[in-house]
């Protein structure tokens, strides 16, 4: 569910934030909202220093208006709780609400996703400001979900959070010799004797800047425990908002704007606590239509596969790019269909009217500051909301059949990036999106699944640069090959276990069983150096990292071609029991996963939605009304389709026979059911 | 006026600190400037410490002692108050004198511009010290001017600048409601209800570092108000030493040295206040010949378009560059008389003689280490002072005869770089220099004025990327072109207010009407991309930025040549009364403005000064005694110039007739009577 | 010395850690440590925290047993104090021993290096731990040397340094006047009136960053004084422990491992209270050879010629570059090899076995994660530990007969690093570098000597960029070359006395007289602009910096070619009493520098050890057993020397003629007595 089964309609809308103009204005924004087909807002994402002017007080009149108002409209509501920024006046006379920085030193009010997680003002006074909402608004039936916050994130050095620290590492290790093992503490001679030994992982204490390579730690360990434990602190106050409302108004979903792959917050963790899961997507330029799917697609694994609300989007242009291109005619329509292919069930915009002033005045809305509805935006925004609406709820709660999944793992991400050693070019999203660009670009669905997900349901499952096992995972895997799997790792993977401790004996660590090989040493190559090899008969190069390896039950498929280590197996592939597994000991280049991932899919028998030119993406959801096929050129130039079953247009009526050429505008998408 | 009326030469000298060396060095100085021609010294810059050892004793003797030297050698003296830097034992005993830097972290004693500008302590004894040097040394009739602390800048984020701050508010807006409005604090609800909650903007609470893109804030009208505040503070401090001055000598000029386009300080407000303007002067290697005059003219400008001193310039190599080349032959003597030609009424050094140590040690000066009159550096500054000496009083006073102007605004500035988007390469300078350099080029002499400034004097109008229209501005130009002025504005302009809120209705705001114009949308185009477009014939580009625009009442002169937006109107002109305005929608070459400015300035009957060959730049001074013409060669070729009226060399009294070739040298400067 | 001369044999072996491990890994250390003919270990570098868990209790349980295992496993012990890092309970209860950093900021537990120099608690309980680590185990005779703490370095801004930092310089200048003359106060009045006046220089005083070019201070004179007084500081802790040491062991040699040109520290004052040298070598992957050897033949002149210790290399990998490239094949032996050859009595790791946490844990070892003792990594090590068993003490305690030397001196580098101007690229090292390269390309032997050392037994010394002159050290220069010497200087050299004063009267200052010639000038050149000259027939460039020069005694060798300069002197030889002296007043390129030693040393009659094909080192050391010379070929390719005398293969035996042809394989080292 997103907005829950009750809605039988694409929501379709955004932020509005009535605050910032004068009442005459409301009225105008209710008209043009109905023209352009809107039929949903999200309220209140800011107005925290308004509804609570102090300690005792709060003021909910204008807020009663706005809501009057929407109401009479007909306008759904996504109510948001308001406390994304506490109030000047808070700061003032509780500074425990102010966040410190990793440098130690304490921030003065300011900014949003500015208050400490840890802070008891914060947690007094957010959940009471939700509860004080709910109670008032519990009998609005246009509000389908409550939207805790907005985009949590960020992390917070202060000595609330220090002692907070030292509490959530009791409750883990119950004893200070057990941190000390799993910190590694003899290296350094860094052995606590007593909690209160323990100080913040930070610029002051164990982190440092490693030149243009950013962060890195001196103790893997204690650092990564703080990322975790700072994104438990952040979703113990969703939790804290989300049990306020919940007791008001127990029937209506709680979600939180999330960030795509987003590396402050466990979402995969996150997910488990909120009701459903939207996000916010802004696409940078150079953003591939594969970067972008695959957001969508992590977004929709958090969460068990379900759909999800693409919750804001920018219908233009944004602001904080260093270069803010508009959106070409066309696009925004593509990325908000895209969006649906891959899960959404509502597609909003940030924002509906774009404001006067402070730092997002020149981010894009749907009505701009000349306030016509006749500008090149309003009309596209305009376009799409007449086609949402004949859409009706033909896709909506449909799932993506997908037989391939990718791991990703949030502990695997902080642990790689925080070691040091072997390559500075070594980064997770790198590895996981080659897979995925690999799979993408042949039309098969991926859904991105984390290690506590069950791999039965797929034919094959790829684990990129898996460099932690956590206790219990390698059997998992073990078992899946086992019985007719078809997995696929890489270099430096089965390195660690959970606490980025290295398991001894040899490399792949507790992976070596299934995969079959030994890896004996890792070669980094520096920038512009590569290494090749031939796999299918094509030559590769094989970059950055190059594991050296022996074959133990594993057949090499391809093997180094130069180097002290020429002729050492590069590529490899075991049978273990009934299925397979596939050790990639180097990086490759986009043409290599292409070609591998073919293969690899034609032999576990895993399809494609439907093959379609270069450029073009076919994705499919599937609900109790039918298959629904999206057709999306990403092209600047217009391309043809040969369909290979009977279609009909879901927007249009038109109805086209299996062998029926269909033609794709430059950056047209075309939605069938099929 | 510069040093007065009764100065009835070029004052030559410079920087002089007798209290880095021994006495029996003075007299060796003595000979030497006598030398060199040089008739002044700036003194006491950096005397604070020896004048002031502790809270009560002034020790004058040391000072009385070069007084009495310099008097007797016939030198005039330009007297510093010597607060540009604090005693040591003044911040050990008065710690709120130091500065707090823009992370909220306290300074400790080092440096020089190190005074916090709302420091009891430093308000207390900066003009004390001021006032007793003018007591004692107001009988001496060679000071021709006094010189206010050095270089003021930078800023403080303390306690008291913080409470300051909260006074400067209040003065301003009297309610708090109307810097909530002004601060657009609905935004991320910030909303504030006492003064107190207000803090200071900076990096612990609203301004962050946007990667490359340097420091930016997320509300900018607080932050271009902190700002303004600064700068005002900053000059309430030249104001406290100005009157404690004005009641001991009350008919001696006041200054202090400026340093042209400074962001810090708003010296359109600071003229107002300085008797006279004077400025360092220390080009980078690569400026180009324009970047240095439209220095001096922006100098000019700030005060009237008065003459003014050139306080320092190097006479060889400076030391603070990265690479620091000496001036070539030629080139400190080209340098000196281009400032003359623009405005300079003095010339003058940093420094006299080179110091031993700290870090200005390698920065050149007239006197080297070596402590020998026969350096090529000692020999030219020697010529010169000859030459100056024959110039004799013919140009003093002289302005500058300019049909043209160019509109620049310290507020802009700030507003337009603290906004975030469109594009991190819109840079107020580059696009006041796109047209400056164009008018240089063609020896059309340009006047800086302020937006307070009256146009009518002008023929031409130039306001580039005039984001910022204050209230009332709009109308000016409305009635500057009707009346038949001829106005220029480009992309980007008449945006937002003078607190950054903006202007609804459509872009460019209140300029809409005078331009005929309506643009929609702000096309950034990242580095390395553009557009194109014809002007009268020829292809020119369209880069960092493309306005999206309509026609109402103007007419198209251009039209863009690409992407979505092409056929849409790139260049625009509209008849407006009597005047005529021109809209520049992008930013393009430099052959365009030249192209497009060569054009507009014939259309409006603007004239150069005259023309000469690439390179050669002709500028002119006129005073009572008459037209004064200097032909500069900026290039490393000799040149000859076609006279173009009868003319008398002001040096060596040659005389020439109308037609008649005048060979210059390379880096040659010819100054004529005409 | 270095292990003494009790030690017969090349010590073999490197950091041993076993503290990390259980128990039961011991013993199979034991045996594979055996495996690889390890004769020695380094313990205890890091276990303050496990042996001082509080105040007064001390555990050498654990410590015992290790002693035990090893001296029953026959092994010599170099014997840690393990003060390099402190606990972190110490840090708790006495903050005083955390660091302050260079803004002010104080920093929390973490990290290693970590202890405040002038904190009473680590001066306290750091010697006492060195104390009491001595009285235990001073009975264990296979103890061969003590190592204090760890790879000293790094700085601190607390207090307490600010405190000892004023009674340092209570000490060297006695009276507050000669602190100002020395720091030159008088220079934008920073004039000191009392002790407590004077702060730390760092980023909140004296220092600024100064963009890519790094920190620069405002006040060389007080930020040279730092660096010298932080040096002492931290050399003053290694005294401390040494006492203690030595109170109870008086015979048994004590160091602590160096780091090569590491500008924290004047190893060449360290080194005199060292009983030997023992350095860390980690190449960076593009380290010329040349390079390598330049930092092995520092470590051995610090302290007299006298051979070192090769305290830690990597055996194949290290883990904190960005790019983290193994040693390819024959790699680890050459450069072990290698620095035997330029004076390392003993070859060490770092470390014996891999760890599995913490920031090391992707440092390379001698025992890999897999703990197989057949990985080609500890294959070389074994092959290499049977080699060096062969090779007995036949070349110990043997010295480099060099006939060139080149000065270096920290001093000099923090002088001429600290000063703005004239350039940012010149860099000592570079400088350093290219005259070492040259002669090392041509195998001719170099000391790299103080300027406090002797320079009579040299034929030839080069003292590049020797910006500063202490007082006495141009006499003595004058001296050498009257009594036949030839001496080399460089461009920017004799400007400055000790407290970084410009020495008056013409550069090169006190230099003048022995080198015949006045710069009146420097220019400094962009990075991609150049000159040129012409040096014995061939052309050659002249870059970064260009000294304008005019000939007194001296004669021209070269003189540019381009610019205003042109036809000014570049290159000059001066004849001085019986000797030479030789001024080069730009940077050139490479095949300049060899050209002109080659020349040079040809004139002084200094000798290569051998001539050899590019890319082939021959290296010498002479003992009372004889000359043992050491070919290395450090090219890809194999290459053959023809030996020019009769010689002995130390290793296998085999005999060779004058004349003979010996064959290197690629990477390959050959020893042999000659």
């Amino acid at each position: 569910m997103a907005y829950g089964k009750n809605v039988k309609e694409i929501l379709y809308g955004g932020d509005y934030n009535p605050e910032q103009w004068p009442q005459e204005i409301w009225q105008e924004d209710m008209r043009m909202m109905k023209k352009a087909h809107i039929n949903m807002v999200t309220l209140n994402v800011f107005s925290w220093a308004s509804l609570q002017p102090n300690e005792d007080t709060y003021c909910f009149e204008r807020l009663d208006k706005i809501m009057e108002l929407v109401r009479e409209n007909g306008l759904k509501v996504c109510m948001a709780t308001a406390t994304g920024a506490h109030p000047a006046w808070m700061a003032k006379r509780h500074p425990d609400i102010l966040r410190t920085d990793a440098d130690g030193t304490k921030r003065s009010f300011g900014g949003r996703h500015n208050s400490c997680p840890n802070s008891p003002t914060y947690r007094l006074y957010a959940p009471r400001l939700a509860g004080e909402l709910a109670k008032r608004y519990k009998d609005y039936d246009n509000i389908v979900a409550w939207h805790v916050s907005n985009e949590f994130g960020g992390e917070c050095h202060c000595e609330n959070c220090e002692k907070a620290f030292r509490e959530w590492l009791k409750d883990k290790y119950g004893t200070i010799e057990e941190v000390n093992r799993c910190f590694y503490t003899e290296f350094w001679g860094h052995t606590f004797y007593d909690w209160d030994e323990i100080v913040l992982p930070n610029l002051k204490s164990e982190h440092f800047i490693h030149g243009d390579a950013g962060e890195r730690t001196m103790f893997q360990g204690i650092s990564l425990d703080y990322r975790r434990f700072m994104s438990d602190s952040i979703l113990n106050c969703f939790r804290l908002e989300y049990d306020a409302i919940k007791k008001e108004m127990p029937d209506v979903p709680i979600t939180t704007n999330l960030m795509g792959f987003f590396k402050d917050l466990d979402y995969q963790k996150w997910a488990g606590e909120m009701d459903f899961v939207s996000w916010d997507s802004y696409p940078e330029p150079l953003d591939s239509p594969a970067a972008v799917a695959m957001r969508h697609d992590l977004m929709r694994g958090i969460k068990g596969q379900q759909s999800f609300v693409l919750m804001e989007q920018t219908p233009s242009v944004t602001n904080w790019h260093h270069y803010n291109k508009l959106k070409r005619p066309g696009e925004m329509r593509l990325l908000s269909l895209q969006a649906a292919a891959h899960g959404a069930d509502a597609i909003q915009f940030f924002q509906i009217r774009r404001g006067r002033g402070a730092c997002e005045k020149y981010h894009g809305a749907v009505i701009d500051h000349a306030g016509r509805d006749d500008t090149r935006v309003f009309l596209e925004v305009e376009a799409l909301g007449r086609e949402l609406e004949e859409l009706k709820d033909e896709f909506l709660e449909g799932r993506t059949p997908s037989k391939t999944a990718i791991v990703f793992d949030w502990d695997n991400w902080w642990a790689l990036e925080y070691s040091a050693g072997p390559s500075v070019l070594m980064k997770y999203l790198d590895a996981v999106k080659d897979y995925y660009t690999a799979a993408f670009e042949q039309n098969v669905p991926v859904d991105i699944i984390s290690v506590e997900d069950d791999m039965s349901p797929y034919k094959v499952v790829i684990a990129p640069l898996l460099y932690m096992t956590k206790t219990g995972y390698a059997q998992k895997v073990n078992q899946y090959v086992d019985q007719g799997g078809t997995f696929i790792t890489t270099y430096f993977s089965g390195i660690v276990d959970e606490h980025d401790l290295v398991i001894e004996g040899g490399y792949p660590g507790e992976l070596r069983n299934v995969l079959g090989i030994w890896v004996e040493e890792n070669d980094a190559l520096p920038e512009g150096e590569s290494n090749s090899f031939v796999y299918d008969g094509v030559k590769y190069p094989a970059s950055m990292l190059c594991d050296l390896m022996h074959l133990e039950d594993a057949q090499e498929m391809s093997r180094y071609e130069e180097d002290f280590y020429r002729g050492m197996p590069v590529l490899t592939r075991n049978h273990y029991g009934s299925g397979t597994s596939y050790y990639v000991g180097t990086r490759s280049n986009e043409e290599f996963y292409l070609h591998f991932l073919k293969n690899v899919f034609q032999e576990a028998g895993v399809e494609p939605v439907m093959n379609t030119p270069k450029g073009v993406e076919a994705a499919v959801r599937v609900n109790e009304k039918g298959r629904t096929l999206f057709l999306i050129n990403h092209e600047k130039e217009s391309s043809t389709v040969v369909l290979d079953r009977d279609c009909r247009n879901l927007v249009d009526g038109k109805v086209y026979r299996s062998g029926d050429c269909l033609e794709l505008k430059k950056k047209g998408v075309v939605i069938l059911r099929s």
